[in-house]
Order: structure tokens, then sequence, then C-alpha cells
């Protein structure tokens, strides 16, 4: 009899890897367990579903309806939570909140791809406390959604991707809308100049930001900060970011990695023989630093779920690892990353030099061009591309997407600089804004190693 | 004494290279020598700046002033036309055309940045037939500017770059314009796929198309065709190509390459010591294909030029060679292309396998998503990536870019299937465009290697 693939969890990389398995092994029985309503979203497409006048429909987040999942012979059972994995007996055990029963259910292969859940507030929270909404899955913007009318003051306590993506929505509701950082700046991770620039437009489109004090209490109408600031609030949007779900996993004795995310190897498969893991629960493994990182991100979930269905189809597919790569808006502005910071490369045993140039993202002349912020490292010996981080109203997303492929390819900086890249005016300056960078810095680079070898010269002398 | 560094051409190669060797050695003697009244602008921008209302300033084409060379040590002379190289005496004959004289310039090193001419117009011309116009130099943008006014209708004569930009901006012009092409059809070094969706925009916006027939006369209001066709034409736009302007360096006994532009060293040195060339009078070296092609270009002649200017003032800096990469734009679209076609890569002896995705640019939910039809080619067996060509109204210089940096950092298709690219719905789907064609073609790959797998098992059977 054909191969039983269960798989728990049906976001991203839950749905990815049943379609694909469906696609390696037409005669495989699959079954996909969703613990929520809706199945195959865009959870990244929230923030832009709920911006007034974009026309985005519902439906349209979803990419594929169960209906359309049984079609092509994978049973789709949403709003069944699974309980339990007894790895011995090879069962679930699955409960059925419609009917409201429990039940077991065996499998062959089995796929966790339970996802991440959102941080919770820990807050003082007085009896007429502005509602708190978290923006996670489709039936949290459901809900957010309904908490709106009437509403004017939101804030958002977070100031990662989802907060400063819906200060954007929130703004463009009409609502005043303030970002609650606890860190001293917001986008600790990127580099000063950058993480300005994202606080200049917040502040220019009427958002306030605060930064370095924790939300100690949500009082009547207002937030409070550990340092007494009182904001006002009619509804707070908590986005201080996930963790992953592992309680099933962990419980069932499925070794979790350094990250707190599960461990998993190339072939997506966990400790335990026959189960598989993907997506926001996993650890991933940078494919620079070799180390283990913790990647949430939906294409990241999707080339993991693809590389899971293949393996429990019985194929022999391998996910290469990550470069850390991302990108946000925030009104006119896109902020992304790719690779390793200056800390990060240090750690990871390189001996990275940095530089930020502003450069036009097309030919000066034409007037769709704008100053563009890269910040580029590479290691200052080998010129080895390290990471680049970008922000700007135009080419951020093709100026990042061209450096995760130069990192992917171990290119250096001279390589940059000399790339035969696409210009025409209305798209590019003659020189690219990657190859200015790569320029800048292969001047560093190679002064470094001209001074090296004139220190091991000396030294040989 | 300093060297005395002769630089014949002021456009991108000469005059970066002027800028180069100046940084390179503050003390090395600069004269630069020029037909044209102007110097380092944007010829690439002629097309932009003739669109009515777009707000482009004639000086804002031009990069830097003779005068600003000249504060920065480089005498820059306009109006000089040099009529021959004597390398025996190392001296050129300049001709100052404002003062109607000859002279003679001595040289330690000679960098011959001559650049192309456009191909004349070969038709039977009668006495009242349109006038024809070109369309390289600013001093060309001027003259057809001039005739302009009380002409309605304009007939282009070639349908490449030049032609299709300018069929935009007359359009926006309020003209009606017409594009005649002797070949079949436009872009037959493009995909069939790719020049049809051109083809249609053109049509779409009012310009007819004319193919398969070259133009043989000139005719009052008319432009007439072999085939008998007569086009009415109140002004005629001849862009049938360009040629490298060679005709002073071969008189000179400098080696021409196989391709008629000046055969050059990874160094932009010539046959003839310390003689150099750059820019488009020169051809390039193909990173993939090793071969020879010219591609006149002005973000390649800009990086050639910065090359011999390096090695001009003493330093030893390689031109790593083309990828053929290329862009322009016709009204909403964009076309690009990178890398070897399969025609191309099987003279190469690649064993080409090639295939056409249509794709969103972003997220199938964001209202400015748009389709993009890519053209990736790759060798069948390794996998190698070898070329790509993109049409669409977005992302296409991202892709083209994206294509031009793994072309070369040498990646492959699964590469680019697995590459971590970055994702948010405003900016790309979860799979981005790159990703999907990298898939698809890897796809055909890995068939392709299991059957010759396969059948070399057979064999060894």
């Amino acid at each position: 009899m054909a191969d039983k693939l269960l798989i728990i969890g049906g976001v991203a990389a839950g749905t990815k890897a049943a379609a694909t398995a469906r696609r390696k092994d037409p005669s495989a029985r699959i079954t996909l367990l969703q613990d929520e309503a809706d199945v195959s979203y865009s959870a990244c497409g929230l923030p832009y579903w709920l911006v007034p006048g974009q026309g985005i429909a519902r439906q349209k987040l979803v990419a594929r309806t169960p209906d359309a999942f049984r079609s092509d012979g994978i049973e789709v059972r949403t709003r069944h939570r699974v309980e339990e994995i007894d790895t011995q007996r090879a069962i679930v055990k699955v409960h059925d909140r419609e009917a409201g029963h429990s039940y077991n259910e065996p499998y062959d292969k089995l796929l966790i791809a339970t996802g991440a859940h959102a941080l919770p507030l820990k807050a003082r929270v007085s009896e007429s406390a502005p509602a708190v909404a978290y923006l996670r899955s489709i039936a949290d913007a459901d809900h957010l959604s309904s908490l709106l009318p009437g509403v004017s003051t939101v804030v958002i306590i977070g100031g990662g991707y989802i907060g400063l993506e819906m200060a954007e929505t929130f703004t463009k509701r009409g609502l005043q809308v303030a970002i609650v950082e606890m860190m001293p700046r917001i986008l600790p991770n990127f580099d000063e100049t950058i993480a300005t620039v994202v606080r200049t437009t917040l502040q220019k489109h009427g958002v306030d930001v605060f930064t370095g004090f924790p939300v100690v209490e949500l009082d009547q109408g207002h937030v409070v900060l550990a340092d007494g600031t009182r904001i006002r609030a009619g509804l707070v949007l908590a986005a201080m970011g996930v963790r992953p779900a592992t309680t099933l996993a962990a419980s069932a004795g499925i070794k979790l990695g350094k990250t707190g995310a599960i461990a998993v190897t190339a072939g997506m498969r966990t400790n335990v023989p026959n189960i598989f893991a993907a997506g926001d629960c996993v650890e991933s493994r940078h494919v620079l630093s070799k180390q283990s990182l913790w990647m949430p991100l939906g294409d990241v979930a999707n080339r993991q779920g693809r590389v899971a269905g293949i393996n429990m189809a019985g194929g022999n597919a391998k996910f290469p690892g990550v470069l850390g790569t991302a990108i946000f808006q925030v009104f006119d502005l896109a902020v992304a990353r790719t690779g390793l910071g200056p800390a990060a490369a240090l750690t990871a045993g390189f001996d990275p030099v940095t530089e930020v140039v502003v450069v036009p993202s097309r030919a000066r002349y034409m007037s769709n061009s704008r100053p563009l912020h890269v910040r580029l490292t590479a290691d200052r010996i080998t010129g080895l591309l390290l990471g680049c981080e970008v922000v700007g109203e135009d080419a951020v997303d093709k100026t990042i997407d061209i450096m995760a492929t130069a990192l992917w390819g171990k290119l250096r900086t001279n390589d940059l600089a000399e790339l035969d890249f696409a210009y025409a005016p209305p798209f590019s300056p003659v020189l690219a804004p990657s190859q200015v960078a790569g320029e800048v810095l292969n001047k560093v680079v190679t002064e470094a190693r001209a001074t090296l070898e004139l220190s091991m010269f000396c030294w040989v002398m």
C-alpha cells in the first residue's frame, strides 16, 4: 500500500510540501491537518490587505482552497488541532474542533509545519485598557479588522518588519500611529545610517517613535512605558516578534536546535526517523557563516516545504541554507538586507570591512532617480562579499537581490566593480549602485591586502 | 618629466580614462582631444532629453564640463580633430577646427577612444525628400530637435535599441511614427515570443511596424521600401546601427579584430606599444564564450576607460570582459538580455536548452504586479546558466541584473531555484521570477542528466 504522508500545518511549508509530494508520487496518500479555518494563505500579504483602497479581496490572499487540494487528492482537514505525536506507534492524536472529539491518525511519514506564534504582551492590563490585537494569522487580521471601527489612535509595540509595515497601513486608514521599540533604536540589527533614514520617514508621515523603554502597562486609553511615558491608544498592536511553535515536537522528543527552533538536516529530517519538519518552526543554516539561525519567513518556508515534500515522497532533495535575505516596505521606503553584518561576520570568523555609499538609483537626470543607501560588508583580505543592507525609495529590491546572488556565487568586491550590469538611463546610472558600492569597498580591500603583503614581506626579510 | 598622456575622444571611455589616470598619477600631464564641441555627455540619455515635459535640461546630460576637467589639471581641447597618428615619432596630427590650422601633438601614452559612427543611409534620395536625421551625438540631437517643428510624421529606419526608444519619444511628441526593419522581424536576436510582445506594444501605441524589406528610396514626403510600400514621412530617423570608428587607428597600423573593431588586450593595449584603445571603437571578450564581440554601450565604455586610465598611469588593471548585458525601454515595456542565446551558446560549444516562462513580477494580489516573460538558457548537462532575455512592464531590470550576477558567478539552474532572494509582497512573489525560470529549466537539466546517465550505464553494460 502506498505511504501515508501526514502533514501538520497548512500555511506555507505544509501546503507546499503536500503539493510537491503529490507531484512526485501520484499514489501517495496525503493528509493535511490545519488548526486554523484557512489554509495556504499569504501571511505576508495581511498588512496590504488591511490598506483601504488596495482592492485586495480576502480570498485573493488564499493561494489554494481546501477544495482545490482535495481535487488534487490531498485530504485537507481544517480546524483539526494535533495534540500529541506518538513516535513509537507512529500516530498523532487529533482534536476535531468542529465536532469536539479527538481521534488517532496514523502516518508513515510525518511533517511538522507548525509555524511560529506571536510573542504575547506581558504588561499589567487595567480593566478598561485598550484592546490588544496581533497580526500573525488571517484570523488575527479578521479580528484586528473588526476592532478598527471607531478607533482613532493605535500604538504598535515592536519596531520590527510587521510593526513598521502596519505603521503605514494604519496611517493610510487615517489613524494616529505610535511605535514603541524597547531597544535604544528601531532596526537595531541594521546600520545606524539606515535606521535613521527609516525613523525620519516614519516621523515625516506623522508616526511617533518611542525607543529605549518597554511597555509596562495598558491603562485606560493609554500605553504606559517603563519611564512613565503615557501614549494615547484606542488600540494596541502587539508585534514584538515571534517564537517557533515547537511544543508539540519537543513533547514528542524531537530535538530542538540552539536557536530554540526544531533542528533538521539539509533533507528537512528531524532526529526521529520518518519525521520531517519545515517552515517557521525549524532553524536553518547560514550559507556563509555555516551557523544555525532562525529565519521565519514565507519564502524560506516555501523552499523548505518543497524539499520536505520531495523527500517524504522518497526523493533526495537538499535545502542548501539561507543568506538571511529580507525586505520590507514602510511608506515610500524599502528596507532590505542579505548576508552577514559586520558583527555577525566577525563572530563567523571573518575580518569584516564595511562601507556605506549613497548613490542614485537611476541616471541622475531621470526624474524617477532616488538616492539609495547601500551598506556593503566584505572580508578585508579576500574581498569575499559577506553582506549588504539597503534603504531607499527605489531599486532597493533590485540591489539586494543582486547582492544575494553575488553572495550565493561567492563573488568578491572586484567582481561587483567589474560586473556587466544592464545600463540604460531609465533603469540605472552608468555605474550601478551595487557596482559603486563594490568599487568603494574594493579599494579598501586592495589597500588592506597591500599593507598585509608589505608586512609579510618585512617579516620574511 | 612626468608622462604625457594623450586621449583622443571625449565622451565615455576618454573622459573616464582621463579622470582615472589623474587620480592614479597626480603628476601626469593629461590632454584630451575632442572632435565635437561637447565632452562627457550621456549619449544614452538623448532619447529621454527629447521627450517633452521630462524636465531634462541639456546641460544635465553633461556629466562634466571642459572647465571642470581643466580645474582637475586635464587639458581638454574641443573641436580638435585628430587626423593622423604617427606611431614612429609618437605624435598625432591635430586639426583645430575653430582656428582652422593643424599642428603636431606628442605623447608618451596614447588612448584611442574614437567611439562609433552611425551607419549611413544608402537609398536613392529625390530632390524634395524628407530630411534625414541621425541620433548618435549630442550635436545630432540638437539637429534633430531643430528639424521637428512642423513635422507630423516620422519614419524610423532600424528596429534596434535607438529606433525603438525613439519611437516612444516621437509618439510622446505627438508624431505619427512608423518603424522600418529590413529583417523579417524586429529584434531578430531576441526570442520570437519577446519580439512579439514588443511589436504588440508598439502597435498598441499607434506605431506602424514594417518588416522584411529595406528602404530603397526617399521620395517626396515618403519613404519607399523594396516591395514598393510607400510610407508618409515628414522626417526620417536613420537608426540602422553603428560601426566602430577605426579609420584613424587602422591607418596607423593598429590591428583590428575579427569584429572590425580595434583588438585590445585585457589591459586595453593595442598591438602598438604605448597605444591603448577603449570604448565603442574596441572589441570585447565574452566572459562565457571567450569569443570576441563588439558591445558599443556606454557602461562598457566607462569600465574600459577606467582600466585604460589606470594602465596609462602605470597601473596594472584588467578588463575581464562582458556578458553582453543590455536593456532598453519602449513605452511601458523594458526589454533586456544578458549572456548567450541558444544559437550563440551552440557556436561557443555548449549544449543549450532554453525555456520561456511567464511569471508575475510581484505577489499576484498586489495591484502593481505585471506579467514578466523570462527566457532562460542553460547547458543541458552541467546546468551552467548561459543567458537570459526578459520583457515586461515591471522588474525587468531587476531580473536581468540578477541573471547577469548569476552568470558572472558561474551559477547553475539549481542555484537559481534555491537562492535566498528578498521576498515581501510589494517586491516579489514568494518564488522570484528568476527562481521560477531556474526551477523550470532545472527540471529539464535534471531529466537530461538522468537520460545521459542511463545511456552511459547501458553503454558500460
